[in-house]
């Protein structure tokens, strides 16, 4: 079985390549139909409280057991911020409010795959309870000083960047 | 013929309703394809030469005829900085460099319909010359008393803060 683009995913023919806005795409001759690939989309939250960031250990892969900033897929149609809310409840049982836009990631993978961007927001409790769910094993609160082993760029990269602005305090 | 997500893009099997990852998504029962519903990326480019914007004339629907920043959608595999880089070229001709994020925006549909995410950078030329091509019928500079119509509400927002920063100097 191929697990590639093979079938037109309106009508079900056969998809051939055609040159469509400059790029070789997969279309479909039947129907008009033409397959963009559209980046995945990621919208992780940073949350400080004092001198302590909130983290997750992931209960699964990639980097399962490693902790990682909250955070997980934007779906079409959904506002990035609201996003990164949404998953930082599912994850973390808080909810918070975004106070500003951090940084946009992309980082490449080894093997060239398309990996997602990364959409890094900083956020504050305004309610909820600590409470691990859905791709969250655990939660808890991390001083600079403390830190368990992190997974992901964008986490490691936020947090480096998190330590250097308190050590010029 | 219908216009939904019907078929399974890799083996062309009937797609059925099923609960994954905590939303009903179209799955294959066939070869356990997953249909995700991505969202449409755009990269903008804010490119400032003294006391003038550069703007394109659209060429195409949506917004036929209105000036926008110069920019385009994002591809799977692209990083999101790179895409405002080529779009800037293959639009206006120059070569820029990302000088900063400026903002992430996501702006509903009033009928409900998936937006783009657009991710906002500004930019400063190091070169090329300017040349309107592919979305772009025309491309010009423009000081802020002296604007055309424009369109996307992107670029209405970054225009205007533009404005009031001006204002304040």
């Amino acid at each position: 079985m191929s697990t590639g683009v093979n079938f037109c995913i309106r009508c079900g023919q056969p998809l051939q390549d055609r040159e469509v806005f400059g790029k070789i795409r997969r279309t479909c001759s039947g129907c008009g139909y033409i397959h963009f690939l559209d980046p995945k989309v990621a919208a992780i939250v940073f949350i400080v409280d004092e001198h302590r960031v909130l983290l997750v250990k992931r209960a699964e892969n990639p980097e399962k057991g490693k902790w990682s900033l909250p955070g997980g897929f934007v779906d079409a149609g959904e506002d990035p911020r609201e996003a990164a809310i949404r998953e930082a409840y599912e994850e973390t049982g808080l909810r918070v409010t975004i106070t500003r836009l951090l940084d946009v990631f992309y980082f490449q993978s080894p093997n060239g795959s398309p990996t997602p961007i990364v959409i890094a927001f900083e956020a504050q409790m305004i309610g909820g309870a600590l409470c691990a769910a859905d791709d969250a094993e655990e939660v808890a609160w991390f001083t600079a000083d403390k830190l368990p082993e992190l997974a992901f760029a964008s986490t490691h990269t936020l947090i480096s960047r998190w330590r250097s602005s308190l050590s010029c305090e």
